[in-house]
């Protein structure tokens, strides 16, 4: 069977070099061509210059689509413009692959209060499908356009799924996040100052971040309840990874902790990259691969449930997950090509 | 008036070299004495060499403190070893602020159930007064041992006693605190090996954390509630900082933001140190000083309460607050020799 | 006698900031104005947050200059612009201390052609005195012009003045320097993103960095060779500090390492901020503070002598000699207001 | 053909779980065994938890060796100890590829002079050979006793080999490096400690460190001339990598830029991991790999060659270049199961 081709669109941030980082070994896929608006005509390694000598791939417009043959893409594009490129691939057969936050939320009302633009889809997304294999695998393998889901909802929805889908959790939750810093991009700003951000440690986006409703709207498909999500993202001194260390109450009485252990490692048996902890998951133990690691523990002197994880916001949290969907798309193993080790230390 | 005379009990910690670094330059007080046991002779440079050519005292045993006139001392000692050294200085006239956690409990029960050793204060405390300046300004000064609060609980009980005093909040707490790695000591282990650290960040102490009672206990000493605190602490890859992010709800319907804030500027208008900022803290700028900086909100679509409060973990959280608290025995003015500026960045 | 009052012209970066860290309690000095041009109006808190509550001086415009009483201004402006300012300020009669590069060069050709741009001084910059205090003190007081020195000059001219004053070295000298990233600006660009920093390290600037002619220039001011100096910075992923490592042969057979220790004794034997160590120095030691601690050794194997130096790029690389050239100025002790301790960790 | 089957000798060092990370999906070979006698049956993610649910290979005593067939074995252990094993593996047929520095040198007096220990190999080590694949292909295929080089050394000798080779400078060699601190192993001690490591930065080792001697003998056997090698190592806050920034003065007048950069594509165009750079290489770049970045610049006006090289210490400098090695031994592509990609950010 010969090597499926795919096109990244979009090269010059953290998602589109991971994209290509991650896929140009994928034993089953071939990178058809990378595009880059402003840079094209230049080297991939020209603007990502760990990649000399090894992918030195000249960059295309979009506007060449057309001259390749394509089996699906990813737009590694930031939100906004992404749904532009969504509309303009109508006219072309393969699947989408968005990474950016156009279509992840339930409908165009909700996308315009919390992103505060307009979409260009104000009837809906209907067709577009959530991307976490693990929860949506069969929807996902029938669908041209996946919404590739945020990095805060990645370890949050991962973290909480086994809780929701037996309905067994409150719906007061908390989800107090840290995050890496490559989750800014890659353009130079304030906020990504390295005096700015090392030795330092704030939190930002309280009560508004976007993020924030697309973890309550999964959580809420999951679970017969209401959930109400508090979520606090903070800013730490590392290139990547985010952990998550979320508070929920049980909704019965006579919850446990075996009952909690028994519910996680049931509902995560058969999947690859979620490993179940005895302790807190550490970034660095996920850094550089598309593993989810979670901790759970059931506090009897407070009546808390505490869980924690941790992924690779740029490879879970993005262009892994990414690249498990296709997986999923393509019918191969979800692991395929997705074996990196992490990078420890 | 001439200088008052202390004593450092212990210099070979972060908390000794940082009561050094903060006395040598106060206007009003002379390091009388500086002991170590373990490196007696050498000179306090040798240990810590940034002391270099400034402060090369020679470190003394504690046996020869008989031969100083001294009219305070600071023990900057283990727990478990503090008490002793409690015990043996009653003979002397002088007040003792003891940085570590022997006497910051209620009573020797709660304390060996936590700390899961003997103290040789079975009969109780009821001598150490909790020190937090801007809370217990007048018991401070008359007491003869002051209990100097854990670097968490500081950042938590500052954070939350215009809430408790005022009973605003409901009894169910999540305390989600970060710091940094001088919190865990300078002798050389797995835990601050620098490969574990740098680059990563982890939960630790999950329910477990002995700071968990101080908090729980003080905050209930101020408010008419039996509170339940769900405190966790996370490892930053930063040397010094606490940066802590509290959950809670109201205690009564109709709150909102503008009785938030009042309450936090009529508590604090006279605070030399509390600094109220309209978004949230972050550790650096605190650094090296003894402020700690506190961020109130209350998001009506959960209708929880947070507060994000940073303290430098070795100066507010410790030396810095011990000697504020010798201020107020000595009646100096609170920030006496405190006036460090943040270094940043 | 009252306090002296000084302008501090240009507010945005590291370097404006840093002075008035130390000026603000400098014991005999009021900071009387703070300009921006970019941020009229707003407050030095606003643009620097860790000032909040300490220093919320509202920024004023240059062009209110004569509305203040000055004694002195420091410019903390880019190179370029500065000498504008120069120009303008000649109808006022308070010495300037320039912390830019534009009069530290012996002529105008020579700045010309390594700064890449035109000087609106074409005829000299004779009334300029290069300030380093330790080496230049009686010019220094009597100047009205003071060319703060480089960083990394700084670091490499005071480790190497007792070689060349005493012409024991070759004309060959090799100074491999590593700093941290505050020495490229405040300003947000790819080189100080966080990513491109953190967890990594880099040369940069070989053979062409402007700092190569000054170090050139002045070294052999001070002996009587004319030295060739090869200059390599580094970027180290760290907020501060200036490490210069300098490889040098002994001009004469004969020498030895008890020449080259009593060389430097006898030299700095009275200089307040000079620190010789028997190790390496490192960076933290120095963190915050005036300090230049050197070491020395001479390898008999290769017939290499290696000095050794470290500061703090913002504090003696820049603000705080500043300070220490104004001291000198005002006839005050040279370490007045400038007795910061390191903060180390 | 079968896979090969190889033992990994001392597994809890970060060389050790280097080499399980890079030979696990190494596609033709299998670990047949690891070993730790202080961890013997534990598993080797309990010590390393990074392998969790990936390798959980239970950790075996040496002395089981004999039940296994082995192909080749990997020692990652400290020096003088590994001399042991090779003395005790003598018995068996397989080859060994050494990581430590106990067969590294000439001879045993030279050994005994730098590491200040007896050699239990007194009448020399001519059995070894000094394993950088670039320079010595086919002496190691030969071999049974690999000496895998140091990491300063890795890092200099392919920065120099060209120049070396075609004897085109002069004796006299400095070479100014730094690394990360995986350099300083696993076991924590005041040198890792993050508190003396973080935002810090100095030299070490200065005149003595023990990679001098191994650097000069290997450029002396490729040069005709006896070289002097001033190395001094310096620590940086990061935990792989090394730069290595080397001064040499061409040996004849007539030296262009043309004739360096000529002498160096020619030398490697064959080379896989050499990277030839047409400006610094940063250590981020080959972050996790078996890359080896050059630069290479002449500056006329001082008559200097500066060489600027880049490796990753844990792989290149240690279990990458033991894998290429034992590639080279198994008749395979060099970079077979080497292809791992930079890491960045």
């Amino acid at each position: 069977m010969s090597n499926k081709k795919v096109a990244i669109i979009g090269a010059s941030g953290f998602t589109g070099s991971e994209l290509v980082r991650i896929l140009h070994y994928h034993p089953n896929v071939d990178i058809e061509m990378i595009t880059s608006e402003s840079h094209t005509d230049k080297k991939l390694s020209d603007i990502h210059p760990f990649f000399n000598g090894i992918v030195d791939t000249e960059l295309e417009s979009v506007y060449d689509l057309h001259k390749h043959h394509i089996d699906l893409a990813f737009l590694a594009l930031p939100h906004g413009v992404s749904m532009d490129y969504v509309k303009q691939f109508q006219k072309f057969d393969f699947p989408i692959i968005d990474l950016s936050g156009d279509f992840r939320l339930s409908n165009a009302e909700t996308y315009q209060k919390w992103y505060a633009q307009e979409h260009i889809f104000p009837e809906g997304f209907a067709h577009a499908v959530y991307g976490i294999p693990e929860l949506f695998e069969d929807t996902i393998r029938s669908s041209k356009l996946i919404a590739n889901p945020g990095c805060f909802p990645t370890s949050i929805i991962l973290a909480l799924a086994p809780l929701m889908k037996n309905n067994l959790v409150d719906i007061n939750i908390i989800a107090d996040s840290k995050t890496g810093v490559t989750g800014a991009g890659v353009k130079a700003k304030a906020v990504n100052h390295f005096s700015n951000v090392h030795d330092n440690f704030k939190a930002y986006g309280i009560k508004t971040h976007r993020h924030t409703i697309e973890i309550q709207e999964k959580l809420n498909e999951m679970s017969r309840y209401e959930n109400k999500v508090q979520f606090t993202p903070h800013l730490l001194p590392v290139d990547r990874g985010i952990l998550s260390t979320i508070y929920l109450k049980p909704s019965n009485s006579g919850f446990n902790n075996n009952i909690l252990q028994k519910t996680y490692s049931d509902f995560y048996s058969d999947s690859y990259f979620i490993r179940l902890l005895d302790s807190s998951p550490s970034i660095k133990n996920v850094r550089g691969t598309n593993y989810c690691d979670i901790f759970t523990t059931y506090d009897e002197r407070t009546n808390n449930i505490i869980v924690v994880s941790a992924i690779d916001n740029l490879v879970r949290g993005a262009a892994g997950q990414a690249v498990q969907n296709m997986n999923i798309i393509f019918n191969y193993d979800q692991h395929c090509g997705l074996e990196q080790m992490p990078l420890f230390p």
